[in-house]
């Protein structure tokens, strides 16, 4: 049984190499953990807010109209996914400040499964919120002229902008939840992880 | 170094119990694998041919109008994804069936990655791709009133049906390659696993 590094391996132990190795592994993917749930929480709540808060009347004419949020039922399903995202970071973060001060960096199965399911899902959901407020802001901005659907952003330019800004900052907080899922499904599924004898090599 | 189990375990060795366990699973994922994969190859199809053949011909009074399924471009991005998936899943589906014909059920780490990668790469587009036109699909049956986009379904029910349809089918498409992807996640990271000696208990 060796590990292929310069370790020395006595019968029946871990290799001191291979778990001082993992150890910074694993300090390393907390820190990225802690950093991008505070960064989805953050941005989670300005993207909800940018949403939220947009709106713009105009007078055409005599005739005074409204454009708000709830026009475009996209743009709440994205304000509330965002809502829910900056609340479920919160709360992760939370969990993992008080593992990083305890020290306990190694999770247990079932908890991991409740990480790694809740990140999935946040991630799975707020990429639906974020390609179907894009493709109303794409019908909006260019209209569907096969179907008389008009453009509206010509009319409300400060209200399509501000919509934007939303959900660029909505894209961000995305990818930030896939990456997270990621380090959720790397963290439970090492659990499962095969002996060392099996995983020599590579990288 | 106990196992937990009533296996006799001599220094050094990996344990037999845990080792058939471990193979019992990689042979049950695999073929979970393999299903999944021709699953998704077949419906992918059938939700392309579905939405790309998707047109209707109107006359109302005496003009002819005719609904295609490219006056929707989120049917049309639905279109290419499933294409894509069907395709990827198919190269995707011959190498397992290789690697279960040569009996080499593990993966080493830069294939493991790459599998990884595609997966989740095809899951997000296949669920943006989805979201994206049940977005469209939502404002053709019930209309945007506040922005004047009127309801298109009520004029062309047949294409309206035919689309919800392939939509159908391509969510299926799309939870399948979701559960992939954690298969193939699962694939990755074990190979980064802890030790025997960090992983007691639990399921």
């Amino acid at each position: 049984m060796t590990s292929g590094g310069d370790v020395t391996v006595s019968p029946g132990n871990v290799p001191v190499y291979h778990k001082n190795n993992l150890e910074v592994i694993d300090r390393r993917v907390k820190v990225a953990e802690v950093v991008l749930r505070c960064m989805i929480c953050g941005l989670g709540i300005l993207a909800a807010v940018l949403v939220g808060s947009d709106t713009q009347v105009r007078e055409i004419f005599t005739i005074r109209k409204k454009a708000k949020f709830t026009d475009m039922k996209a743009l709440v399903f994205l304000l509330i996914a965002n809502g829910i995202a900056a609340g479920y970071s919160f709360i992760q973060s939370l969990r993992c400040v008080v593992s990083v001060i305890r020290g306990s960096l190694l999770v247990n199965k079932p908890l991991a499964w409740a990480i790694f399911s809740g990140d999935q899902v946040m991630a799975y959901v707020l990429m639906a919120a974020f390609a179907a407020a894009a493709q109303s802001s794409v019908i909006a901005e260019m209209g569907q002229p096969e179907w008389q659907w008009m453009k509206v952003c010509n009319l409300y330019e400060k209200f399509c902008t501000q919509a934007g800004e939303g959900m660029v900052i909505a894209l961000v907080v995305s990818l930030s939840m896939i990456t997270l899922s990621f380090i959720s499904a790397f963290n439970l599924f090492r659990l499962y992880g095969e002996t060392e004898a099996q995983n020599r090599g590579g990288w």
